[in-house]
């Protein structure tokens, strides 16, 4: 054990501490001082996203105060040059942006920036203000204050970065517990600490609906309980803090499976009050449930792409009840359709309910197992079991999103006996042809709900999810080189009020085995 | 189990939806419209206490937004008037107060507050602002969102409320694991939400000395690691965050024992590099330092009191020690000691130096076990052991806390298998006579750090110790009566964004089993 400590405190010592590691850097040894200030990042005033990070990061690159005066690095110039003539883009609307011209992050948004810190100046480029976000976070990685000397300090550093993956994400389950607003306002906050960029909210399951869709007003009777519900100012409190942190949200209705607390506020659209799910195909009632559930979420959430489930679907319910056996009979023998067709055609006309909404769809591999290369080029395909050809998806023209571990262990957060190390390990791409990677737009951590609330919620993910943060952005793969970064990551996330959980649990969100660091290693100075 | 589940709801139909229980409540069943807006909050605006908690207490009674507009209560109206004439008032200082003239909360002071809400208007009158912070706390959680018309509601109730001790605490543990400010902050925001009034800082232990103590400006050289340390700065930022919510923060420094964290910084307060602990008891230098020390404690932390330690000392170290053999023959000689007159002398001048800082000292209940009633009678003996006999406690004149099960389970929080039931169960004062009751000044629940770190606090530490919280304010003791109430304020800690853990685990702080409600009791509405 001690040679492979020493080992990783040498490779460490060339790397700088940042988590997830840039993809190019050359930091000197020389350390700077660094005279915090409120307006120590100097931005653009006119865009909200900046000025509010600019707020933002100030407690989090500076948490002591402001320390002792002296002399140093007054500021940091934060640069957003998209490299398009103030002509061009006064005539360009921006890309994707609410009635108020609000910018929100999309996919595949230019994520880059340009970081340098040297004697006399800290200068941050980037092409977008997303990818100064990103840089913001580095620098604010790359302070240490001092306790000695009461003064904050950075080493002189030229970082160039982007990441490897576009969509890089965490999906998070309010179906099986609700997770209220302060928990994911929370979660939302911590994930650009890891450079993360997607909150996949699975809203709801078969045990909850807890979410209002206007147009469909008592679909959230199926709420845990009357205070267990999103409304849809709570919703858009989520969506906003988002966006603030460069944080698409992209929210799931997963159908027709998993749709059982659906029933509550509409029976229509279930089988029967005893065989309740998969939801009714054979009913207009269900697609216009569907239809206004997808519209209402079009309005609420701004980002492109919509996930519409598709998963674990068991059709017993529609072959034992008499009103769909009829219609499945009727379409079978006029369509030439076997019941997995019909599980098709739910799909797909989900599908097609959420381009009419103008989103792309997600759904998981079940679609593609089923349809083959007949599915709708446009979905993305979420890869969750080891039984789907990753390689023939990608090779038929579809993009992905993976959280399987091809090569290593998985990504659901939920087996309490991944390790960081194993989630390290694992590559969305890693199988697939390398004229075709591109295809794997990312990947998540995959927290389902069943034992996760809001008592155990940072602890469960975190810090697997930095590992799977660094995977989808970094370049590097060197779990001993990771562990004494990812260490003082752990650190930091708990001085940034994320109860990141031990790095060396036997499980994960297990307690410290007892007293220690946060480092769990007992460092004398 | 079906007949305890109905006593308990009928129980619970009687009782506001309140935790702790006030009184004296009389609440009709009549729902009352509130109109939420920013200057919902009337109170004096010359407080700065009260004009943070008007503040604060806008997204904690309205944490839906605004809701549709509507017509219903626009205020509530608080006032403080302690009976005493403006002349009289003008001519008094205020009892505690730092050279600026803030309010600090003490001992003893007023918590006792009267909210009186009816159809035409909402009144909150209390003798002292600490007793106003109460009554918000209060009008917060009658204040329920109804998801269904967008609009907040209230039933009209009167109520009288005082705290049953006046000392209602929880004592964290930094020694153990670093605990970062920003879980400090954490922790003191949620201790007003069960009205609890003091956290216990046990600060430093044997494992680590984290604090800085500008006079011995080594001594945080014994912190796990460089930035697992409270400057100067951090820990008056946990000081005023607790003032303005009436919680009195009580800084612990534990010596002789449990200080070997001590020898890193000045290697000349502990006996040998190989026997470390206790302190060494024949050194001026040792209480030369715990001078210094609490001298520091006593300008950074205003309150009255301050916590010595003093538990759990074994001396073998002295005795194996050639120095102190040498001086303990000495002294034993001239005035007739024994080792144990040492350990005695030790926590004694401990106190003495306390009080020449003007604090009165707390001394873990060995010191009274030792000292009997020769101990200094101004100091607040706190009782961890079921060996102490509390009742020869009061009567030799000690004010003392208490956070032993003689009744039932201890208030030990560490202790996994304390149910909130049986913490629930206890009583400080339970087994001392009537007329010396008030000696009991009150309770915490105790919180030792082995396994707790920012990982786990919340879950480790809440509901229990909220039903501790009830217990030393209200004079309800009905376990079946509170459990649905006490299943309510684990859905808003929750909600709060406090990670409290299911009340029916099996061990203290373990995950959901299942899917299901904050309440763990699957709800169809």
């Amino acid at each position: 054990m001690r040679s492979v400590l020493l080992v990783a405190a040498a490779a460490a010592a060339k790397q700088p501490p940042l988590w997830p590691l840039p993809q190019n850097y050359s930091c000197s040894t020389q350390k700077l001082t660094v005279i915090p200030s409120p307006a120590f990042f100097r931005v653009d005033a006119g865009n909200d996203v900046l000025a509010a990070a600019a707020k933002r990061y100030i407690p989090l690159a500076f948490p002591h105060g402001w320390g002792a005066p002296g002399v140093g690095l007054p500021a940091l110039s934060v640069v957003v040059d998209d490299g398009v003539g103030a002509t061009e883009r006064a005539a360009r609307r921006p890309r994707r942006a609410d009635d108020a011209g609000a910018l929100y992050p999309a996919l595949g948004d230019d994520e880059s920036y340009k970081l340098r810190i040297t004697a006399t100046s800290a200068t941050l480029k980037a092409r977008t203000v997303w990818g100064a976000l990103r840089g913001l976070e580095t620098f604010s990685q790359l302070v240490a204050y001092n306790f000695d000397t009461a003064t904050y300090q950075v080493v002189a550093c030229t970082i160039q970065d982007a990441p490897r993956y576009p969509h890089r994400g965490l999906m998070v389950d309010s179906g099986r517990h609700f997770l209220p607003v302060a928990t994911l306002l929370h979660v939302v906050d911590a994930l650009p600490f890891a450079k993360l960029n997607v909150l996949h909210w699975h809203l709801t399951d078969t045990q909850s609906f807890p979410v209002e869709t206007p147009s469909r007003p008592s679909l959230w009777r199926g709420s845990f309980s009357k205070r267990e519900r999103y409304s849809v100012e709570d919703v858009k409190r989520v969506v906003e803090r988002a966006r603030l942190r460069g944080v698409r949200v992209v929210p799931e209705f997963d159908t027709p499976g998993h749709a059982e607390s659906w029933c509550s506020g509409y029976p229509g659209v279930c089988p029967s009050p005893t065989c309740k799910t998969p939801l009714d195909v054979s009913k207009a009632e269900t697609f216009a449930v569907l239809d206004d559930v997808l519209g209402d979420a079009a309005k609420l959430f701004p980002d492109a792409f919509v996930h519409l489930g598709g998963d674990e679907v068991d059709t017993s319910c529609w072959a034992s009840t008499p009103s769909i056996q009829q219609w499945l009979r009727a379409v079978l023998r006029a369509r030439n359709w076997t019941t997995a067709d019909a599980y098709s055609y739910f799909v797909s006309t989900a599908a097609k309910i959420a381009r009419s909404h103008q989103k792309r769809p997600i759904q998981w591999a079940e679609v593609f197992d089923e349809f083959g290369a007949t599915l709708d080029k446009s979905t993305i395909v979420h890869v969750w079991k080891l039984s789907t050809n990753i390689t023939e998806v990608v090779e038929n023209g579809y993009d992905c999103l993976v959280n399987v571990g091809y090569v290593a262990d998985s990504w659901y957060l939920d087996n309490l006996d991944v390790t960081w190390a194993q989630a390290y390990a694992s590559d969305p791409r890693a199988t697939v042809p390398p004229h075709l990677q591109t295809k794997v737009l990312g990947g998540h951590g995959e927290m389902w709900g069943e034992t996760v609330d809001g008592s155990d919620f940072d602890a469960t993910v975190w810090p697997r999810l930095a590992a799977i943060g660094e995977r989808l952005w970094s370049s590097v793969d060197d779990v001993d080189a990771a562990w004494p970064r990812l260490e003082a990551f752990r650190c930091l996330l708990l001085e940034r009020g994320v109860g990141a959980a031990p790095l060396n649990n036997s499980m994960a969100r297990a307690a410290p085995v007892g007293p220690g660091a946060c480092t769990q290693r007992r460092r004398r100075i």
